[in-house]
């Protein structure tokens, strides 16, 4: 449902509040084809510099609806996640884009909208939980080993990641996770 | 299931050979990942020197297969439909790209094509099928009314076609069709 108000994370926006255990409500919502744009307008800098934004179709906001997530601190978008349900492999739902704002990691941000992303695919009986990033995104690679994700094997390697060397386009290896939420 | 053979269309690849009524084997099988290459390369080809490309990514071909397809004359691309199924309405099949080599056109690849992609939608149980494309493209917008589509009104009107200003991206309208499958 839109809008519903899902996740109060207990967030601290530095150190000093950290310290403090300030409290920041963040706001999990379904993300609505307007939230588009502002997400593209800050995956840049949220991407260290790389431009992904082409690969972040509208389409998906329109149809994939509750499968989409943004999360806000009052009115600024600090997190998404875009994802969709595998139309081939009926077990799989498949994480196309997640992200959240520099200055609010660390704080279960994303930790939130994986959950709230689980629980959707859960009700509808997926069991498998797959996506994929660049083997030069460390940071990814080590987010998603956090949240338990497994890497795949693939066909290649790349700084001794399992890749797949043509997976979304010819010689762009990829690192593909895949995690169940059968519990 | 990939490889099944289930189109011959009658085509005629020039005036001489269509009126010997030449027959020329069209196969139209579900595409692989391994399509998603052989179609990039041609479609700023098939679509008059506009680049679409980068909005065609290949993560639907991975997931999206049974509702992807290729038509192709012994080895040669002549067609291609990609669509999937709306997960935000589920009475509704959207078709993102479709396209016919310029010389395979007004042959009936295309319109095998959709046929083929209503019979897996209808399978389904989806009842709509959605697509859109630019105001610009009016062989598009003739070719979608001559299939039976209809014109959603939009939000604005563009050289007196109905569009939605930013359907996929602000200040980007776009003309939205729509055809009922329930026959």
């Amino acid at each position: 449902m839109i809008g519903e108000k899902i996740a109060k994370c207990c967030l601290a926006k530095d150190k000093r509040c950290r310290e403090e255990s300030m409290k920041v409500n963040i706001r999990i919502r379904q993300a609505t084809p307007e939230d588009h744009q502002r997400i593209v307008e800050v995956m840049r800098q949220w991407w260290d510099g790389r431009d992904l934004s082409s690969g972040l179709l509208k389409i998906f906001f329109h149809h994939f609806q509750e499968t989409c997530f943004v999360a806000e601190n009052s009115d600024t978008l600090v997190g998404f996640l875009v994802g969709f349900f595998s139309q081939s492999k009926p077990e799989e739902a498949y994480i196309h884009f997640a992200g959240v704002a520099p200055e609010y990691r660390r704080q279960g941000v994303g930790r939130a909208l994986y959950r709230r992303y689980y629980t959707v695919c859960q009700r509808h009986g997926k069991t498998v939980v797959t996506s994929c990033t660049s083997p030069v995104n460390l940071q990814s690679i080590a987010y998603h080993q956090r949240m338990g994700f497994t890497l795949v094997e693939g066909n290649g390697e790349v700084d001794g990641f399992p890749v797949f060397t043509d997976y979304l386009r010819p010689n762009d290896p990829k690192v593909l996770f895949r995690l169940e939420i059968t519990d």
